[in-house]
């Protein structure tokens, strides 16, 4: 089978561009409008999207100290929102963010599990650990915990999310009416699990789910993050806004992973893409100076404090003028350096900056005709940049219109992109194997071994 | 206007009774088939139930430790379930229960807020403390916190919980895509809260749903348990075998609830009762008499082992002799007391009581023809026992498919039941008032004053 383009989207109600909202095309109560995320979803699944993406976060933007992209201020919980979604599709793939930080392993693999019973094998985790200060205010601490710290615990907490995936084997249920045996209690297993930061005994209440574990996503950067990637990641999102920076992190993550003795095949590397799409780049142009034409100063103030861990205050400074320096942070580092380096490398003032992140807060925005942005993802994914693309329409519903009447036929007339779905579950549409149950796998190497 | 019982429906896909997923109606993988719940959540609605409700534990029934019903071994988490059940119903409430124990009210608060919203205002939150060893095993803990620390936890985790719900007024959002203002900050509250238990800052990231707060409902019946429903539930589900007792619960209840300022009839008590409804009363004893032969002996001693708390080893004892006292326990105190009234007042063998508790494990169970099971419920409705009923149906579909086409008909007739949904909202049905805003009571409050 010849490799194909992987596509997700990311799909805020509220949009992805903070003045998305402003625009005439997008609901301005989208964020909480459950019938606009149901045309979405219908939407991107119209067009063979793999999956619709969900970022999360565990506090509100709040009194200038995040992001200004005031139509994200209230939202739904990812999880319970694609539950809804599921029954209502039938292809496309959910995969929602949640926190390693601020749940319990034994509630994150319920939930997740549930959902990929309900959509038939097509939930997917994201896995964050929450990187903002107003978070851990909402979760009974004064500080967040060190970034080192946060990584062991997700690193922990995805060990243990997998062993209660397993808890059931797949083959475990009998469900013979005549004899009373529900089940195979064989084939029921404890996790088990002693470790630093998490005890906890098992079984799991719900069983293997379809794809016998959800599609774990991980978008971390750092180094303790490319690890976690690289060790425990199925899909990897990822901020690029040149080709050789996609390239170095695409073959340090393959790398890394074959390090951790995995086929370097088995984890895909998702870069975020915003596309302005024109049927000509001029058209594609106008709708990006539209869009730009709509921020607010306010906002886009509050959105660079956001994006570099809500240390900045850029009060007093001039907005036609370079951006000053910020102190280090806890969180989101690799973002803050990300911004740091748009600004540098093209040598921009505050306002230019906000004005260019401002449809994808850092990650790559590619504005031009169909064949243009055909021949930019081509070129990515034919050279070590990627193994597909997370779509981030910078407006809403129109942006992600464009792509899929625009682009998707372009990338299917190159027969880099599907026309129709595979398979039955996202695990199965995106191309990656099927995990045996790790009771089942070392039953057959011990009776192998007799 | 008239009042009208109020109806729950207890709809695990497993079925209520431990036998059930042996009887030929039943789907034997009914607990985690998502098209079988469907099928159910639509069944209530023809049959114009307030509200779908569904237990939930944070274990696994596992090696004899707990109830036998091994149907029930795994299953959905309940809000993630009724999110996907939501866009495929109209009028239905669901009431999924949660737990104070073993969850964060920030997280609380969100998914049942997002239900809220998801559903257009079906969504009730069952609060529950979780009582067995084997959660706490799940949750870093050797032993669960005794039921005093549970029950303090769980007053405290409701009340941010409100709090949080409240974090945006109802008139917040503004979203003039003119002027670029988004929502009202003067209307957008920090919740604050320091307390024994928790700390959290807020604002929630869910907008006040349409509920203005879920439905909170409780079942304790512990002195604690009817303290915390007296000040804060608006259902109270409870367990009872006998109209006296029942009124001592009901009658107790309100004048506690009067004790905390309430309005007695704003909060509603809904006893459980499992049906087995004939045409005649013959048939309906048939129709028990037929689930009573599918109990395996080992399932029913498990059921009582798991009934009262894990603790109870009948290993090496007749089964056609009586009850052997049971040693105390931390969880579920008052079931536990239940059971042995049961055992007690009828003189029941362990067989006798297994059986008898197997459908409804200490809920009421009423065996006979429409107009029996409905001159029942007129009974505890008229006179203080009832403000409504939970049903259970022994096993599904069928159990719920004879309650909806023989009993219901039964109360239209006699004015005690609606012919239509009245209200667009679970809270509207039940005929409770929307909780104004703390904070726009306040400004009210003080606006009163100047």
């Amino acid at each position: 089978m010849t490799r194909k383009i992987r596509l997700g989207a990311f799909l805020p109600g509220g949009g992805q561009h903070i003045a998305s909202w402003r625009h005439p095309d997008q609901p301005a109560d989208g964020a909480t409008n459950f019938e606009f995320h149901k045309q979405l979803a219908l939407t991107a699944e119209r067009g063979l999207f793999d999956a619709y993406f969900l970022a999360d976060g565990l506090a509100t933007s709040f009194g200038g100290t995040s992001e200004g992209g005031s139509a994200r201020i209230a939202g739904f919980e990812p999880v319970t929102l694609f539950a809804a979604l599921a029954p209502l599709t039938r292809h496309l793939g959910f995969i929602a963010t949640a926190s390693t930080t601020y749940e319990e392993p034994y509630n994150t693999a319920r939930k997740f599990a549930s959902l990929d019973l309900i959509s038939g094998g097509r939930a997917g985790w994201n896995v964050v650990t929450t990187a903002t200060e107003a978070a851990a205010r909402n979760f009974n601490l004064d500080r967040q915990h060190p970034h080192a710290f946060r990584y062991a615990r997700a690193q922990e907490h995805i060990e243990v999310v997998k062993a209660l995936w397993d808890s059931f084997e797949d083959d475990v249920f009998i469900r013979d009416k005549e004899s009373g045996e529900f089940f195979d209690r064989t084939k029921l297993h404890r996790t088990n699990h002693h470790g630093a930061h998490f005890k906890v005994e098992g079984p799991l209440n719900v069983p293997r789910s379809p794809q016998g574990h959800p599609i774990v996503v991980q978008a971390g950067q750092s180094d303790d993050g490319r690890n976690l990637a690289a060790a425990t990641a199925e899909v990897v999102f990822t901020a690029h806004q040149h080709l050789h920076t996609a390239q170095e992190f695409y073959r340090d993550i393959k790398a890394r992973a074959v390090g951790h003795g995995r086929d370097p095949n088995h984890i895909l590397i998702m870069p975020g893409v915003s596309p302005f799409v024109g049927r000509t780049e001029e058209e594609a142009r106008e709708k990006y100076e539209r869009l730009t034409s709509l921020i607010l100063e306010k906002d886009g103030v509050s959105l660079l404090n956001g994006l570099t861990g809500g240390t900045l205050d850029l009060t007093g400074y001039d907005l036609d003028g370079p951006l000053p320096p910020a102190p280090p942070t806890e969180g989101m580092k690799s973002r803050q350096a990300l911004i740091r380096q748009i600004a540098d490398e093209n040598n921009f003032t505050i306002r230019q900056l906000y004005q260019w992140v401002a449809s994808a807060r850092g990650h790559f925005t590619i504005i031009g005709s169909a064949v243009q942005v055909a021949d930019t993802l081509q070129e990515w994914f034919e050279n070590e940049g990627a193994d597909g693309f997370n779509i981030l329409p910078p407006w809403l519903p129109t942006g992600l219109d464009d792509f899929i009447d625009l682009v998707v036929p372009e990338l299917q007339r190159r027969g880099l992109f599907r026309t129709a779905y595979e398979g039955r579950t996202l695990r199965e549409n995106l191309g990656l194997p099927f995990p045996q149950n790790r009771w089942a796998a070392r039953a057959a190497h011990l009776a192998a071994a007799e």
